[in-house]
């Protein structure tokens, strides 16, 4: 990595935690600078604009998400146990570093769709490309006769998404990981449920 | 009501929908102004600061959706039918004016969850208030043998919740409706499920 390169990396990690967890328009010049120790100057000299800094921000909180559910993943031969690596991660999100300010898809899909196009389309490449990997697992199941020929892909992934993200709104604005713990439990059973 | 008491009305209603849509941080002066087509000078005439407009349009972007429900849910005698109200109200929320911009509850979650102790607290509430609607459902229903009495209210009022505003993340962000009819479809049968 080239001087500056390393440079924009410590931008981007330094900035990125923040714009989680103060969103796009929450998050100031101020606090860049603030969290870098780095000049205006120096951060719109790596950075085009505001907006550069955040596309980039976004796709390093998701990659850290990524890369931790990947690691997990690959530990699994079975495809339902690779499905149960997602409720058993998010069963604990409150206490996870990487997910402290809540879920980067969560929280840029609820800010950027009526504002912010480019990271709005972030947001929903994050969304398909999640979709796509959790199809990809029950139809390789189905393949392997490890999950059940009846599955519909679309549809269970629609609802695992859908119970995590609304699980995880639910506790990480009230603090309590009660409905973490029951919706988890839930889908738990449902990814169960698809062994053949 | 007073000239006062309309004036405030007046500012709450023309700037709720641009809380929804554009969150607190991303609400600036210059929208309310443009929105009532008052002054500044004016508008804190009427409320103390920015927080005191925010809160207040929160409530009423709130109270806009429980009213909504209420007249629903009120038609219906048996209790598993005023539960159906639920995925029947937010399989159509794309074509809902009072939900253009997306539901209050997720939208000031997830951006109060680390910023905004008031709002944070409004959205708490609100969260509250539903699971206890769901829940009173459900007992009376189970008193009134139409729900199981197997049935786990808490629970169940998590997972109808998680459901829905996963789901309706996911629909707004993309813009798609499939989610919502997949994941409405789902709710739709486990409620129906709870039929004695």
């Amino acid at each position: 990595m080239s001087k500056a390169e390393r440079t924009k990396q410590f931008i981007i990690e330094k900035t990125a935690p923040i714009f989680n967890a103060k969103g796009y328009a929450g998050t100031s010049m101020y606090d860049l600078t603030e969290a870098t120790g780095l000049t205006k100057g120096s951060i719109y000299g790596n950075f085009e604009n505001k907006d550069d800094v955040a596309l980039a921000a976004f796709d390093h909180n998701y990659s850290l998400i990524v890369e931790y559910l990947r690691k997990q993943i690959e530990l699994c031969p079975n495809m339902v146990d690779r499905l149960l690596v997602y409720p058993k991660t998010y069963r604990h999100f409150l206490e996870l570093p990487i997910l402290k300010a809540g879920c980067p898809i969560l929280n840029t899909s609820t800010e950027a769709d009526d504002t912010h196009p480019l990271l709005r389309k972030k947001a929903i490449a994050a969304l398909g490309f999640w979709k796509m990997a959790i199809e990809k697992s029950i139809t390789t199941g189905i393949e392997r006769n490890e999950i059940k020929a009846s599955t519909d892909a679309t549809a269970f992934s629609f609802l695992l998404m859908a119970l995590i993200e609304g699980a995880v709104m639910q506790a990480k604005v009230t603090g309590s990981s009660e409905v973490l713990h029951v919706t988890m439990d839930y889908l738990e059973r449902m990814i169960n449920d698809l062994r053949t």
